[in-house]
């Protein structure tokens, strides 16, 4: 099925916004196996928007529009839909009042343009917005799927997953349902969980599927069905298999974040957390204070000349130490300046190399009942080091805060 | 002139990567005030690459393609020019010896695949790459002008700014040069600034303009001519107007930043900088340490809790103490801590609201010469506060060292 986008706002064409629905649409509609051949930019103009949407019924089997379906004169998506399928407009005139009474509740002046977004084309089927006002629409004419989503983000990808694949899909005989869940590895490399789930990948439903992102990996499991039930009935033993294989490498799922998992094992324990940060400068600090949820994060030093190092903490740094000595001696005397239960820190073994290359790092965690250490070779730029240790240090935290280690 | 953008790679309808570059085309075309009507997506497939090249050409004036002039066989936008203008595909023997040379000074084998790149449709001008290896295509055919520019957005912009938009220029009689200054103003508001240089606003060559990013308001002077030298002597006297008139409130030009101008100004005084980050939580310890020409900036110490703040600085926070008074206090403090000569510090004079509100905030920079404390009401949610405070306490700490101070 070949399924072509229409993304339709002046502003796009201007640049003022960076075009991201298309990548989302596209990356969603290559997930399920469908084909796309262009993706087609075109302002508020009803010439040129009727122009591009029957070229993309010519050449495909259904066409997504993004955007046009607001309030304002500039909306022009229904019109066109209408004048390419020959269709008339009509008004939802329940909805119409559902917007009517939901402005009016706000103590709000009602303009009558609101009510466009009630409009839909003759025969057409609208579709419900979970998040915003205007109503999608789908529409099959001549052999062709129309649909029409909001341009606003958050609008147009709950509808492109609720509403617009689920169609596709069974517009295909596809069961309608897909379902996936994410589990995130750190400290495993690619070949490794490769070699772990070798044999799950030949599943297909659910189908098993890994991706790197920065430092971890990422085992995608994804389960189509009748509906949501059947579809988690379908994930859970995949999942219990890859859990258990993987163990404590898994360290969270979907939108669960590093910093916010750490936060609320050390909530869980009662302890309290501080950082120096003599390679991060900061990082890991602006991560940890991003979770409003949690005070288990008590500070963070950021310093990196050994002078300073000294006379604050009273640790040498490399090379007049070994890094995971001066590592594992910061991680315990900036828990003890800032009276915190549990301290850590990132030491690298040398000074970061401007130029690519391996930068070898040493991780140390201190908790109330052990101390360990842990060296990390890191590849790339200063910046991406930076980044990688970041992970690392809230990582490394998190396997001493559950007590778990093991061997690399 | 009307001018669209076709923009060539299969990655990009699987939504692998958001397609920025039509929005920076889009952006510099609408600046220079050509139109732009539709922006085409379109995968590396040669019959249907030919088919939008045609169908752009037939509806506009010029047709810019991103993508496709790499040295693989996915890279196909040279041959599909040939193909809509019906020319022979040449190759440029000498360049195709500077890639060979390049490649070979490298130790690494040469893939003849890499001569591609010195290849051009008969008849065409081929345009130097800056950045890069793959030569640009500019080809005037049937009335309709051809540009095709590298996909990486490093490569592209150079080539759009210095070499398409020029012949653009051209091509309508324009001058061909357009040249901007941006200069960046923190601690101004919009209205002032515009109040300031409203008599400025009615020239039109060099133009001036404002634009809000963030807490800065910029002004970016335009001036278009026959040569660069040419436009920079129309810039030269407007921005020395800008410059008397906004004084100290400009802080950097162009690409310089923030954290680049702090630094500079302090090792110009030969004066080092620690910071205490109540509010920031180690986002401005993270931004001066990004910048590896410096070793002034010497610490930060993350931490927001009274009693550790009272414990390791010796201050009493809000609702204890005034919190102009402890900004101050704790610039002091903090300097002394790391032995450093500046210190800087910002104090919410109340809990940050996680609702939208009005956020005052007490910034401070204590130097060998002086302490200084300015109160500024940040709004928004808790992430933007700490945005704005960032910038503020760079902002601080930078009329702190350079000694200007003014009333608001």
């Amino acid at each position: 099925m070949i399924v072509e986008v229409i993304a339709v706002g002046t502003e796009l064409l201007l640049g003022q916004i960076v075009n991201s629905n298309v990548a989302f649409v596209g990356r969603r509609l290559a997930e399920e196996g469908f084909d796309a051949h262009f993706q087609v930019t075109v302002g508020d103009n009803p010439a040129r928007l009727v122009e591009t949407i029957r070229t993309a019924a010519a050449r495909s089997d259904a066409v997504i529009l993004t955007g046009g379906i607001g309030p304002t004169q500039d909306d022009l998506t229904r019109e066109a839909l209408c004048e390419v399928a020959g269709r008339r407009l009509l008004r939802n005139e329940d909805y119409a009042g559902v917007i009517r009474r939901r402005i009016e509740a706000l103590g709000r002046e009602m303009p009558e343009n609101n009510l466009r977004m009630a409009d839909y084309p003759e025969g057409a089927e609208q579709l419900p917005n979970a998040t915003g006002v205007a109503l999608g629409v789908a529409l099959h004419h001549d052999g062709t799927w129309f649909f029409a989503v909001p341009g606003v983000p958050s609008e147009m990808t709950a509808m492109i997953d609720e509403q617009v694949l689920p169609r596709l899909r069974t517009a295909e005989g596809r069961p309608a349902v897909l379902r996936s869940r994410v589990l995130r590895t750190w400290g495993l490399g690619e070949s490794q969980v490769s070699h772990t789930l070798d044999d799950l990948y030949v599943s297909t439903n659910p189908s098993v599927a890994f991706l790197i992102d920065g430092p971890e990996v990422r085992i995608r499991i994804t389960a189509k069905a009748e509906d949501i039930t059947l579809a988690e009935e379908l994930i859970e033993p995949m999942e219990h298999q890859v859990r258990e294989r993987l163990g404590a490498a898994i360290f969270a799922s979907d939108d669960q974040t590093t910093q916010g998992v750490l936060l609320g094992l050390l909530d869980k324990r009662g302890w309290t957390l501080a950082i120096v940060e003599t390679l991060t400068a900061g990082l890991v600090a602006a991560r940890l204070k991003s979770v409003p949820e949690s005070n288990a994060f008590v500070g963070s030093l950021v310093v990196d000349e050994a002078g300073l190092v000294k006379r604050l903490l009273n640790v040498d740094l490399p090379p007049a130490a070994d890094a995971g000595t001066a590592a594992a001696a910061l991680a315990t005397s900036v828990a003890n300046l800032f009276g915190a239960d549990v301290g850590a820190a990132a030491v690298p073994a040398a000074p970061i190399d401007p130029e690519r290359g391996a930068q070898p790092v040493a991780f140390a965690v201190a908790t109330p009942e052990k101390s360990q250490t842990r060296i990390i070779r890191l590849l790339g730029n200063p910046e991406r080091v930076r980044t990688f240790a970041t992970q690392g240090v809230m990582h490394v935290t998190r396997l001493g805060v559950t007590g778990v280690w093991w061997e690399t």
